[in-house]
């Protein structure tokens, strides 16, 4: 089955105290799609201006991803710049540029709407609420989100979360969310807030799954250099939902997995710029990791 | 086999904002020796003045701990006082009385000399180079350490670390030690330091082993609230050896899970004041979260 993905598409433009990177493809839904087209064929729904270069489009149909839901509109592509630490964990915005994106509203074609598989990848509360109205009887609904929304949608956040099958969110944001600082406590809060599956991102210390068979602890593919952490977090949700899609037997029998493959697409992202590496990489090389994965949490 | 465990031996007073516990038992020894009872005779060296309680005494004995090696001093015992934000994470030292600990040198009583496993606990390294020096061939040593000896006796450490078959810091020791934020490519460093096992600790994230099998991610035993962590990384560490020392087989094959019993014993620690809560469990408790973890961690 084939994976929904809406989110933003931008334009990022990465700088580190090692070098610069202007302009390179990114955004939440980017990120996440070419992630999930490892495992599934992937329909994109996002926005870009009459600016967005050519070769990103290519990118994304070398990757198979179907762009009927990927509107061209007058004006420029959502443009933000950001600026790394050289611990590669503080990053500070620069620029937000928000172009199209300000005035994004996410229609989906009509054979979109039977999607099984729906990842509202990271973009505002109230828009993953748009496509939620549009589609007919989802299967499995995942839902990201940033902090961002926490300090300025909280209301419309909190009742999208309700209306999901799975939430995403990172340890900070869940704190944040919960006044929890333990994560098992704040685990237990969200639950209650809705969904039937919580997944709290840790960065490199993996990510912790809440669900109908308890914790799941994930652990993160070791890397002993990252190059680049931006769409790493949309990447594991891509990841996830790519693999889940297409998994023999049900989401509960296969979510496990599903993150761990999650994770390891993860670590490809953190390996270069914006895609340049998930870009690189297949669906063979990610087998390898989840094996080598295997292999070092085992006892 | 036994393991001898040498470190410091102490009166802690913990305050927390919910609570004040003056004069528990504590330091690096008693906490290692108290975990590491639940799997194996424990050979405890360490120093007490004589206002040392009698009902420690009484507790190090009810854990079968032989005190040959506990010297008792005229003086007072060393007497540590520190302060618990909220988050229980940040901690400030409030008082260090070293009392009869200033003057401590490790004489090993004549049968110690012979242990196979030896845990040389956080104390200074000048301290852990004369238990080593004592030894006689022994199988399997480690050495904890802490921050402060970075600080004031780095080359001692250097010197200890290229003896030991074993080192175990925390992820900002190692850190500081190497100069890597990348945990990864700190453990990298270190066993070019001497040590064919390193271990860095991460608190709730858990800890990784880098040996002759590659990587280790060993996980943390969730727990929904910490009462106080003092202690946990002795207590880890000592489960670990005392484990260690009477599991069939070579250290080779056995530390994994090891280290998951070391982990799950420091997860009790956790859970009570000093060492209320680990005085309190039993190996049976242990080996049911053992199995826990077993199941949360698997895909």
């Amino acid at each position: 089955m084939s994976v929904l993905i809406v989110g933003s598409t931008a334009l990022d433009s990465i700088k580190t105290p090692k070098a610069e990177n202007p302009r390179l493809l990114g955004g939440s839904a980017s990120h996440a799609a070419v992630a999930a087209s490892f495992f599934a064929p992937v329909k994109l729904v996002g926005v870009v201006g009459e600016d967005f270069p050519k070769k990103y489009v290519a990118l994304y149909k070398k990757h198979g991803i179907d762009l009927t839901g990927l509107q061209i509109q007058p004006g420029k592509t959502f443009h933000w710049a950001g600026e790394y630490e050289l611990n590669m964990n503080n990053r500070r915005t620069l620029t937000t540029e928000l172009g199209v994106f300000e005035k994004f509203t996410p229609h989906l074609p009509e054979k979109h709407k039977k999607s099984p598989f729906v990842l509202l990848a990271n973009i505002a509360p109230a828009l993953q609420h748009h496509v939620l109205d549009q589609m007919n009887k989802p299967k499995f609904v995942v839902a990201d989100t940033m902090d961002l929304w926490l300090n300025i949608a909280l209301e419309d956040l909190v009742g999208l979360i309700k209306r999901v099958d799975g939430f995403v969110l990172n340890d900070s944001e869940a704190h944040q969310l919960t006044k929890e600082d333990n994560v098992f406590a704040a685990l237990k809060k969200l639950h209650k807030m809705g969904p039937k599956y919580v997944i709290i991102k840790k960065g490199s210390h993996g990510s912790i799954l809440s669900g109908p068979d308890g914790f799941f602890i994930c652990p993160a593919y070791p890397l002993h250099k990252v190059v680049d952490p931006t769409g790493a977090g949309d990447s594991f949700v891509g990841g996830m939902m790519g693999y889940l899609s297409t998994a023999k037997g049900d989401v509960r029998k296969n979510i496990r997995k599903a993150m761990v493959y999650g994770s390891v697409t993860a670590a490809f992202c953190c390996e270069g710029f914006g895609l340049n590496q998930t870009t690189k990489t297949t669906r063979k090389n990610i087998d390898v990791r989840v094996r080598e994965l295997e292999a070092i949490t085992r006892f």
